[in-house]
């Protein structure tokens, strides 16, 4: 770290105009976090780039400071991937702002890093298209953070996750040069997939720019469905004969009994809240197929012993009914002080197993977990809802959280499936990914970064 | 390379037992090349491991003598990829040829590299279940050599290719260690997405010897329909109209009159031969949504100035007409002694223009090309039907191909869509890539492969 701050936040000045640059110990109050609970560290200096050249020129005075850099959108991560280091310097991307085009005929739109999730999707929806993945914080979050993290979202059995989204990128190395990646071709094998190594790398092996993002037509149908279930176990077994009987909806969300009743407490849906397992079942696409999967789905629940199934009439009361799922996080976050959102992800087979054994992590150290997620894709968020001043109770949590991420490895699946392994997980990766793989992962980001200029300590140290 | 083979043999020998190591000329003389024209060099000695442990062994073995590493399945590599190396070691992985899961509840199978392409998806068929990647070789080639080449197929643009089917994999790295990468989980992100980097990477980085495959339940119903133009435009606008319309069909594929010509003689189908262009179409998934969607697109086939429109009445018509698009190139490739099939790919908007000016080119230099290919992804294969003995008509072959990859990459196409880059290509890779992603490229190979043991001289040199 440079002891000497002053020199290099002049030149930032002077390159970027003193409007994009802010390093009173105020104005950094709101950079210091991102939407992870409980870390806190202050930069030395926030900056807004306007082009992909700026931040070249920003990441080129940083490596000559040798001072490190820390990228950053609208700060909703939930991993602390965008938390910045003591002294650090944070590129905030949010003024690169622009769709750059849409081209319904290759089903391609392309806009820089700091367009907001949701603005991709309305500018697609202009044209009958729509962007598949939509992560809880689309309304905020912007595309190149989702780049970055691969997000996921609430369609993924379906639709798959961001980086099967992504065909292209213009991204700035940590030596200061600009790389362009990908094409609008459907097909391409020229050379190593390096756009696949920088989605997912989380700031760490190159700042992500522009992309290039790929669109479907928009579903022409889409049906919504609710089934209340007496055990989770219930309703796993109707995701799993929904998907024997060759139906892949786009969404299979689930809801335990716990965020169920915060849901209902926040948003009077109209609920139940004695039921052990909500499932939010949405189909889309073909009208008439549609109608056909979405009876047989219904049918499917029943038989596997849904207390109670309904199917929206329209669109308006699908949105309803899906606001259930929604709103999880935000009902679960109203109880107490400080809300840690997980991610663990199974197969799809081991989830109910997954579900119980988090419940009873939750009894033996007496912690509030409520627990949703993405049931179609194994994916689990349970939900601690805590205080993070009770040091004592935050032991307990630590303790809950290493037996159920040892319990996710031992069960064939990853300690994230969607936020990111940033700051608050980098120390079960290794476990994981075993002592080769492991090896590999930081032997590339030695290779693409060989100062550690790019979010230095964040994925592993 | 290594002047004095025999030691080496001889450790080889011991290693694997005498009847896994081939080394006397006349047994060297059919793993000197693979399904590119032109390209033959002797091995000093090819191995049949059987296992994992095996090729790590060879790996090793190699690296200590530093010997270089050529891996090939079938050999029906179309780029010269598994082409050896002049004294090389060969590690043929047709004995690594188990399907060792199917696992229906999370749709995954796992395979030994070895296994048959087509075999996998036999093995999914039987669960009711299918395996999307169907590259033109799927009878022949092996599936490792499908995710070591990210290999295409027919169904490109609604189902991807090999590389949207690959959740994980055992990969021998340049040191002999062995790493495990993946899972059966539907979403993941800890750490950089290393099976990306190995998918594609044409036996440069590493040895892939087990895959873990995503497989879809099996469409539950499929249409195949034929529509004959008087001018390519006309069929390029048919497919852009039937995406406009919302339809991602399966398949369209499109034959130029010359490979039309080439495939009537040969498979006597009773297809007309004076159109200038075919189109195969194909849409499957529910019932009655492909009713719809079938009957939609022969009435934009029809819009579009379609001369001739046909469904198939079935299956088993549908399979017939299909063949017409299946025996292109061995149709062609009885014409004359040598065939070069390539693969370039255009954004699709741009693939009537591209055919287009290939038909100048061939006029120009006074040479035979065929053009078929996959119209939905702008997946092109201009076959040159020439004769590699006559030197001045490989010439002019030479820099037709030359014109012809200079006008793909101005189109903000790939010099390869689904065949790799290899031997044949990496003369054309830094045109595509430019300075900057091109040495990220050799980068990421360094890192890796610090020796150069694994196929040197493929991509890049």
């Amino acid at each position: 770290m440079n002891s000497d701050a002053t020199p290099w936040i002049a030149e930032l000045v002077n390159l970027l105009g003193g409007d994009a640059v802010l390093s009173s110990d105020e104005d950094l109050v709101p950079y210091s976090f991102d939407g992870t609970a409980a870390l806190k560290q202050r930069p030395a200096c926030v900056v807004f780039p306007r082009s992909t050249e700026d931040v070249a020129a920003c990441v080129k005075l940083a490596r000559r400071y040798d001072v490190p850099v820390v990228t950053r959108g609208s700060g909703t991560g939930l991993s602390g991937g965008s938390v910045p280091l003591t002294g650090c310097l944070v590129l905030c991307l949010v003024k690169l702002d622009r769709i750059l085009e849409v081209d319904p005929r290759n089903l391609t739109l392309r806009a820089e890093c700091g367009v907001i999730t949701k603005e991709i999707d309305d500018a697609a929806s202009g044209h009958g298209l729509f962007y598949p993945p939509d992560p809880g914080s689309m309304k905020i979050s912007t595309i190149g953070g989702n780049v970055a993290e691969n997000s996921g979202g609430l369609r993924g059995l379906k639709y798959g996750v961001t980086r099967d989204y992504v065909m292209g990128m213009t991204v700035v190395l940590p030596d200061g040069e600009i790389a362009w990646l990908g094409n609008k071709c459907v097909k391409d094998v020229a050379g190593y997939s390096l756009k696949d190594l920088f989605i997912g790398s989380e700031g760490t092996l190159g700042i992500i720019t522009e992309v290039l993002l790929k669109l479907l037509p928009k579903p022409a149908a889409r049906r919504t469905m609710l089934a209340m279930y007496d055990s989770m176990e219930a309703a796993a077994e109707t995701v799993s004969a929904i998907i024997a009987a060759r139906i892949i909806p786009c969404t299979l969300e689930f809801l335990d009994r716990m965020t169920l009743g915060c849901v209902e407490d926040y948003a009077k849906i109209g609920l139940p809240t004695d039921v052990e397992a909500l499932l939010l079942m949405e189909t889309d696409g073909h009208p008439a197929a549609v109608e056909d999967e979405a009876n047989r789905m219904m049918e499917i629940a029943r038989q596997n012993g849904a207390r109670e199934v309904k199917m929206a009439a329209d669109e308006a009361e699908g949105a309803r009914l899906a606001a259930a799922r929604r709103n999880a996080f935000s009902a679960l976050a109203r109880v107490k002080p400080t809300t840690i959102l997980e991610d663990v992800t199974v197969p799809r087979s081991e989830l109910a197993a997954m579900v119980k054994f988090i419940n009873e992590t939750a009894s033996k150290y007496r912690l509030l977990i409520g627990t949703f997620g993405h049931m179609g894709d194994g994916n689990l968020h349970p939900t601690f809802l805590t205080n993070e001043k009770d040091e004592e109770e935050m032991h307990r949590v630590e303790l809950a959280l290493g037996e159920i991420v040892e319990k996710t490895v031992s069960l064939g699946g990853t300690i994230t499936g969607e936020h990111g392994v940033g700051l608050a997980k980098k120390g079960f990766l290794k476990q994981q990914f075993g002592r080769v793989s492991y090896d590999l992962l930081k032997l590339v980001k030695k290779a693409l970064d060989p100062a550690g200029i790019l979010n230095p300590g964040k994925i592993f140290d």
